[in-house]
């Protein structure tokens, strides 16, 4: 691989291998369950067959039927990372025989879009801006690398290789080329990945052309989607999103200062920004990044990692603007946060980016799919009044596949390397071989995160070697100690919020690294409206959240809370027959007793109150059972 | 007028002379201010030239261009009340300028509505259900019924006259007859105002007719909005709403349980019920009003009287459902529960009816103008982060006619008689000739309400007479005293929330009726799940609202209000300077001090609060100062 100014490498997730009762399980089930569910609606909805090119399809049609090519390709990225990780015949025969199915459809150009081969080959790069063609060719693109790393085999890769070439000579600032880009955003990091599988520097130009390019307009000289619209016959005011802030290309992207419009189209941008930023050094880039992370950790993010609170645009709105019931938050918006997020911890090196990679990752990614792996969360609310239900698919179905590309992949959140150094970003029972300088380290991680904070580190190399173990402070923790080889090493995270221990390591040496794990009650800034007067409950990396299934037939928004009893009055307790086995924290509150009320709509007399159990759960998995109300945000008095 | 089955007969409007500093002035404003107001605004949009039939118009048009016809028809209608209680040659000229306008539009067969006659005549009673065709002859006859009482120059009656003849030859059960209806119900209340202008019944028995089939369908019977759409060559299914209950046509109203749909349509058609209730005595249709009434007012009505809390449908959702900041509550909507209440009260002499009527009047339908007369809210929300302003006009400008010729006929609302009774059901002053009796008695009320509960009232009259007065005992009135010339008369209210004083009365008579008037703090039932752990404030009539021009920078969310201290902390002030003189709520509050919270988003530790002083104007009054916030419901600790 190139050089590049990232501070760290990430670990390769084939080179992890979890041992834990939390993630162990749930890559095995995303691997057995999961994703056979997907290819079987994949099949069931003409998404696999489409690559034969004899369905039929109306016109205008829904564009969700229109990128309709991005899913199977996520499900071939998604099985392509489980073989990588074990070997599976029965997987490895579905996934050839797609990849065998996309090859087919591949035209001699190389373009390969089966709604614009077979539906509507007149609208051929016609409109970028709204019929996610690029997107589709990014995700084929992600697809085809991971199928070629999984199986050796390059069939794919080359298919892939040769659109991409043909998207290179058809876009560019070069005469007769079309200086168009993505309208959803995909496209540019999946060139990147392709740069770094065939070195093909070309590539990697044209990821940049397209980030350079977006939003960039003038008095001068028109916006393209401006251009292109008019090309169609079409008004461009007349476009419904009103502004190309949707899709983020109402100014180049180096201007921007605000995270605007549609949420996952933002964070697949900004996770290519950040590639770009490390494969090129480019100091705009990077501060653009900050910029905008800034903004949306500070201003725009739900406790939950969730993003994008509004239906309407699936995506952002203004400054502190997180309504709990009506949160959008899609599923995918929390899976690009976790990629632009490791993304910038390898740019940066810095343990935020980890802190919210971890925060998304527990809370709003992991919510979106059932215990079971097979129904799933589009939408990520805190509170729902118990009309929101898991579903096995959607209309849309997004978000199943890339839970499953994510899951399948996991081990690559986990670590890096640095020249000299080994970086441990979170935590979890697992195996893994990493190589910060001369010989392969292999790195035993002992823990029962996230349920308890207690984590052992055991090394084994062959030979001593001098390096640094930087080990994450999670910006929740408060109180942790640290040990080596029995030793009390008492040391303070560097500016970073990594701990650095410096020393040869030899085989056998041991750390024990105690994050302190207290419920925390947590409370959100004065300007977020719709949360004043409420707190959430909080241990580890965990979000925690009333069910309706735990409180009898009450009705949650009756319930409030003790502030004097925050956070004191709630105590952890496992229970490894709930969920799959959770750690529940048991508390009092108050509930409004409705019994005592009477008829009527409103009355001078305050409710009545009366003393409950309250039991509260990971947000993570909400709605596993018998259908009802979900609340984070507790009332407090 | 013909025997009814009403228990009591309203004053006529142009009986009541008001005198007091509340209403009279409003009133004027209303004359001088808004009435020239809406007719500039008229025709600046070309809803009088239209009756010239030589405009031009897009086919398909908006819907609110197609029903054009009723915002004139409103105007006509609020100007001859104007007319009717003072004299004013401009404004008759005005009047008589559009009554001939309309006049002249009118086809040889007696049709009469502009779109239908110049844009669409093929579309002629082709869509009932979505057309407003029928609506805007409702309209129409409402203007003319009320022009020719004011002028008693029948000229516009006599038309209308003959576009009712007309609409009753082409609807009915009678061969060849169309068996419709109004999508938008107005023209059955209509049709019973014609009747009695007319005595014509057959426009009492065409209204029975619309009533009684609305909703009529069966698996053999297909829903006339059905057969209508297939006639057109629709299909019936892509109903945009769905369902029919958004225009109560889902099933006959006598089997409708549930107040549902869009709530102008919902009051309109059950004014109509109610109205014909009092005509024919059909206990079924007084029976459903009361069925239909339990369930608004103890289930789906706001404190302010407003209703229909989604923008969605214009309309009503579930039980319970009453969200503040998101509260749509039409002000044609409390219009329509004011004349529903309005004829319910005339019905069956209860008081709960004059008390949602006043809960509306003073509140919900108020604060739908301005001050000045000149800028409406058509959404009433009870919450308003301030992004909500008032308007000098509205795409659809249905709602300041409506207020208009309300406010314009305001007396109606204030007395009735029945045979040896005479009722006041409000309170103001005024000067009011009534007939409970052989002679006409003229009661004189003197009081400072709402901001002040002591009510006296003089009788004058030529001779001693028996007869009882009925004094309502508001509902919110928790303590009063009552004299008799000067002796304390101890009574208690009769089952129907009346006072009933039986003697001989004789001129120069005085009743001296003290309504208690402390401030209040209201709560909501625990069924509504966005009002838990929130009081409102109320006093007399009004229901009182924090600004944010009274509370400096402060966001009003953060504001909360310790339990303890609701309502006894709260002390009412007069402040003739402020929004035409209020009497104020002055209180102590606590705020959450947003300069010591910091950047964070969240963070484990909960916001410094401080003690501030609150003050609450009349809710009727918001929004007439700088753009600011608002709120209704206060967080209580």
């Amino acid at each position: 691989m190139s050089a590049t100014s990232r501070l760290l490498e990430p670990v390769h997730f084939t080179r992890v291998q979890f041992t834990d009762a939390f993630w162990a399980p749930r890559i095995e089930t995303n691997r057995t369950v999961t994703l056979q569910h997907i290819h079987r609606k994949l099949e069931e909805t003409g998404r696999i067959s489409a690559f034969d090119l004899n369905f039929t399809r109306k016109v205008p049609s829904s564009i969700v039927l229109i990128f309709g090519d991005s899913d199977p390709a996520k499900w071939i990225e998604a099985a392509s990372y489980a073989l990588a990780t074990r070997p599976d015949p029965q997987l490895a025969a579905q996934v050839d025989a797609l990849a065998d199915k996309i090859i087919g459809a591949q035209q001699p150009d190389g373009y390969l879009n089966t709604h614009f081969i077979h539906v509507q080959p007149e609208m051929r790069w016609k409109n970028l801006r709204d019929l996610h063609e690029l997107y589709c060719a990014g995700h084929l693109i992600e697809g085809a690398v991971a199928h070629a790393e999984a199986t050796g085999n390059p069939k794919l890769l080359h298919a892939l290789e040769r659109y991409a070439d043909h998207i290179d000579r058809t876009f560019g600032r070069e005469p007769g080329k079309k200086r168009g880009y993505p309208g959803h955003p995909e496209l540019e990091l999946a060139l990147v990945r392709l740069y770094h599988a065939t070195q093909n520097r070309r590539y990697l130009d044209l990821a940049r052309y397209f980030i350079d390019e977006r939003g960039q307009h003038s008095p001068e000289r028109p916006h393209y989607y401006d251009i292109e619209a008019l090309e169609r016959g079409d008004d461009p005011r007349a476009y419904w999103a009103k502004s190309y802030e949707y899709c983020q290309a109402h100014q180049p992207i180096r201007e921007q200062a605000k995270v605007v419009g549609h949420a996952v189209r933002a964070m697949y941008l900004f996770s290519a920004v950040a590639d770009l930023a490390g494969e090129t050094g480019d100091e705009s880039l990077r501060e653009t990044c900050d910029r905008l992370w800034d903004n949306l950790v500070n201003c725009r993010m739900y406790l939950t990692g969730g993003i994008g609170p509004s239906r309407h645009n699936e995506g952002f709105t203004t400054d502190y603007d997180l309504p709990d019931e009506t949160a959008y938050a899609e599923t995918c918006a929390t899976i690009g946060l976790m990629m632009w997020n490791h993304r910038l911890l390898q740019l940066e090196a810095q343990a935020r980016f980890a802190d919210v990679l971890e925060r998304g990752l527990y809370n709003g990614f992991l919510s979106g799919v059932s215990l079971d792996g097979t129904h799933f969360l589009y939408e990520n609310p805190l509170s729902s009044a118990g009309d929101r239900h898991r579903a096995e698919w959607f209309e849309c179905p997004c978000c199943p596949p890339n839970l499953a590309r994510n899951i399948a992949s996991l081990g690559k959140y986990f670590y890096s390397t640095s020249p000299g150094g080994l970086w441990v970003h979170l935590f979890a029972g697992s195996r893994t071989v990493l190589r910060p300088g001369r010989q392969d380290v292999t790195l035993v991680q002992e823990t029962n995160y996230p349920w308890d904070g207690a984590i052992h580190f055991a090394f084994q190399m062959a030979e001593p070697e001098e390096f640094t173990l930087h080990l994450r402070l999670p910006g929740w923790c408060e109180g942790y100690t640290l040990r080596v080889n029995g030793a009390d090493a008492p040391a303070r995270p560097a500016a970073n919020g990594y701990i650095e221990i410096r020393r040869v390591w030899k085989r056998g040496d041991e750390v024990e690294y105690t994050l302190e794990m207290p419920v925390r009650a947590v409370y959100a800034n004065p300007a977020v409206r719709q949360l004043q007067g409420r707190a959430a409950l909080e241990r580890g990396p965990l979000v925690y959240c009333l069910e309706g299934a735990d409180h009898g037939s009450l009705a949650l928004d009756r319930i409030q809370v003790e502030r004097a009893s925050l956070p004191g009055g709630f105590t952890p307790e496992f229970r490894p027959g709930l969920l799959g086995g959770v750690v529940t924290l048991k508390g009092r509150g108050q509930v409004i007793d409705a019994a005592s009320w009477g008829n009527a709509l409103y009355r001078p007399a305050p409710p009545a109150l009366k003393e409950i159990d309250l039991l509260a759960v990971p947000y993570y998995a909400w709605g596993n059972r018998e259908p009802g109300e979900m609340r984070v945000w507790l009332r407090t008095v």
